[in-house]
């Protein structure tokens, strides 16, 4: 793939100056969202949204390959009256990779194949395709983000089948008790739901790990990168009866320096975050205990028998794709998946700070860089979500953003202040241009 | 697609004589197998296994589309000493019909399509693909098997997703105690299990429908036609707190008579048993509540975040191909799916019970016809698991088989006898005839 062009940081002041005047002029359109599940589910917009989504998504493509002002243009034509929806981590912003990609990753799929439930009846997880586990192997040894030997693979219908097929393999039927499941506030604000929502006497949430005082065994979840917040981390609780699940869907090289491979018990990832295949629903975990393997795999069974195979196959030809460009890298012209959405999180990362530190409405979390044994030198953290904090007297930074069209997701799920807000950095370049747009916008108003 | 022959009924006797002889000469094989998690469980063979049903799927290729003295040798090849693993009902018998169809099911996805999480914003199941949803609603008219009107249409990772998701929806998170759940036996054996196995306090597991007697709301699941043993159902507690689940999993034109469209509150269909693509794991379910739906949508959010797209896309053009096939049969020279596939299953019931009836040591279920709308004349019930008695004094009937070679499923995980057994009636020609081959050896022998 040759080379692809990262829209130059181009002038906060005439950008602003430009989209401010213009959106005067601008016809105001009805824009109104509805709340269905409450502001941490997917439903959220009904069919308004689905039409401010497709025409963003075309903005944005106008954009993508061209200058400053084009990309004015297209926050013009969204316009500030639009709802912006940032609340979920939807990876849409690789899209533009896998077009410039052509066929490489484009999957044929005859109708006969893949029938069977079965993918490989010699191994312990007989749902896992041996090829897709292959290019598992082969991309953490490229990485470098991860020992895989001694450990066994498990697929998951996405790393949300794994957790909860993790928490149940460590859980014990037989327990006085469920296990209690924590992780360190601001934790993934998803975790306190799926470990209470089947009501289940295996398991059971008990909240933020560093006020965790319960005797007994115990489930941390440890993210790292964490999130919502983008920071390094390690267990918190420090004790001889806990079990460790490591969540490093976002230990990869255009979020975080990969300082050394990973190397604990049960680690998981996903191609929704490391390659943008969400829609894929395709998770992996690196298992090194053999009776924890097979009890996930009876999890998974129970659960949905299997993962789609088809699914398997894509995302397969799509960590091949991933590894080859990495390897090709330097004996050709191309860039590498890495570097070139490296390049994109350190321009948005740039942006986003430009425009917050020109006021003093918000902050950001401060990063220090480390030496990336993928890149070979030091590079910053630039994760995939934004843990905005706003400052003075706003309370409920949700809403107040809420009042400005942007939708994100409250401190409050992630058990921190309703001051805090978690925001996507990994949408369309035409969003993620409006929410620049719009958090300069109010900063000058305010 | 031009007409397939079916293999013609070949003689029995001629078979049997050649292929006892043939069995003699054989030079035996080690062959073993290991049970992983029990009979009921995926994982019943390691490597041996993996060599079986290559060699058998080799094999029954060979056999497909020539005459008898190939079968034969078919089966001689295979050899009586090699397990055979009719544990699981995994639908291989329809490859050849997929295969013969060529390209028209073949998918092409390329690498940049549906990256996000999200197929249709404007539809409560956020994660339904409406070119699958359209596709649903067509066969259920083209086949007149379900009521589509006034019903939403939830998709899952295979129909096991939805019945969780609907134990979850049907059960009240403020109850004072979990909700029952019932199946009248013989019951589909991983009923229990997937009610038990998170130790829910939501629902709970309360055994054989009809002998269910305690008061308060409770779930029924009714399976029709049934799972292990093909008869036609309806609810078998009649009290007014109950929910229904309908898992209508074989009601398709090649399994049972059509006699009307089903119109219950909530109905499962799975792709694995209706068209044979097991390992793309997409169920849909047809839902009249819309609370209902919004539960089911939440459940499978939090368990995987929606369900693969890929999978949904190949569905779809599955399923289109299925309708389209019915509605080119009478203008172009070509076969239903149902009516090809109701061939091979009549003829293989016609096999065994000729072989059953030659002997007294096993006997079948007994059908009656019944007239079948969709191919609008009396048609026979001809179920995808054969449910076996042992007559006499053979009380373990699955240890039995297995001393044969055979692996099967004991009457016991479902609720009933020792006596019976459930063997898979869908998997390939040459392991079909392995089966029929060996069930006639036992009955000369003993």
């Amino acid at each position: 793939m040759a080379k692809l062009a990262v829209p130059p940081l181009f002038s906060l002041r005439h950008f602003l100056v430009l989209s401010l005047a213009l959106n005067v002029s601008l016809i105001l359109r009805t824009a109104y969202y509805e709340s269905g599940e409450g502001s941490k589910g997917f439903c959220l917009k009904k069919k308004m949204m689905v039409d401010v989504d497709s025409d963003v998504i075309d903005k944005s493509r106008l954009a993508i390959s061209s200058s400053t002002s084009s990309l004015v243009n297209s926050t013009r034509s969204a316009g500030r009256e639009r709802v912006i929806n940032l609340d979920h981590g939807d990876p849409t912003m690789y899209e533009r990779f896998w077009r410039e990609m052509g066929d490489k990753t484009t999957i044929t799929i005859p109708g006969w194949q893949s029938l069977s439930y079965l993918s490989d009846v010699s191994n312990i997880c007989w749902f896992l395709e041996p090829e897709f586990a292959r290019e598992v192997v082969r991309l953490h040894k490229v990485v470098g983000n991860a020992v895989t030997e001694g450990r066994h693979i498990v697929v998951g219908t996405g790393s949300s089948q794994l957790i909860l097929a993790a928490l149940y393999a460590l859980s014990s039927p037989d327990a006085a008790e469920p296990i209690s499941v924590v992780s360190a506030a601001p934790y993934y604000s998803s975790y306190p739901s799926m470990a209470d929502y089947q009501k289940s006497g295996l398991y059971k949430w008990a909240g933020d790990a560093e006020t965790f005082d319960k005797e007994g065994p115990y489930i941390e979840l440890v993210t790292s990168p964490n999130n919502p917040d983008g920071y390094r981390r390690q267990a918190m609780v420090n004790r001889s009866q806990g079990l460790l699940i490591h969540d490093l869907a976002y230990y990869w090289p255009q979020y975080t320096p990969i300082s050394s491979p990973s190397d604990h018990d049960l680690t998981l990832f996903t191609v929704s975050k490391s390659t943008g295949h969400a829609g894929t629903r395709i998770g992996w975990a690196l298992v090194k205990d053999e009776e924890v393997v097979k009890k996930m795999t009876k999890f998974i069974e129970l659960n949905t028998i299997g993962v789609s195979r088809d699914s398997q196959f894509r995302a397969s030809k799509v960590l091949k794709a991933v590894s080859d460009s990495c390897e090709q890298e330097n004996s050709q012209d191309e860039e590498s998946f890495f570097k070139y959405s490296y390049k994109i999180m350190a321009q948005r990362w740039k942006q986003l700070r430009a425009v917050v530190d020109a006021g003093d409405m918000f902050s950001l979390p401060q990063f220090s860089p480390a030496f990336c044994i993928f890149f070979g030198h030091e590079t910053e953290p630039q994760p995939g979500f934004i843990w905005l904090k706003c400052e003075g007297d706003i309370e409920d930074c949700e809403s107040f953003l809420r009042g400005h069209k942007i939708i994100t997701r409250s401190g409050k799920h992630f058990g921190a202040s309703p001051k805090y807000v978690r925001i996507s950095m990994l949408d369309t370049d035409g969003t993620f241009l409006q929410l620049i747009d719009r958090l300069s916008a109010i900063q000058e108003r305010e």
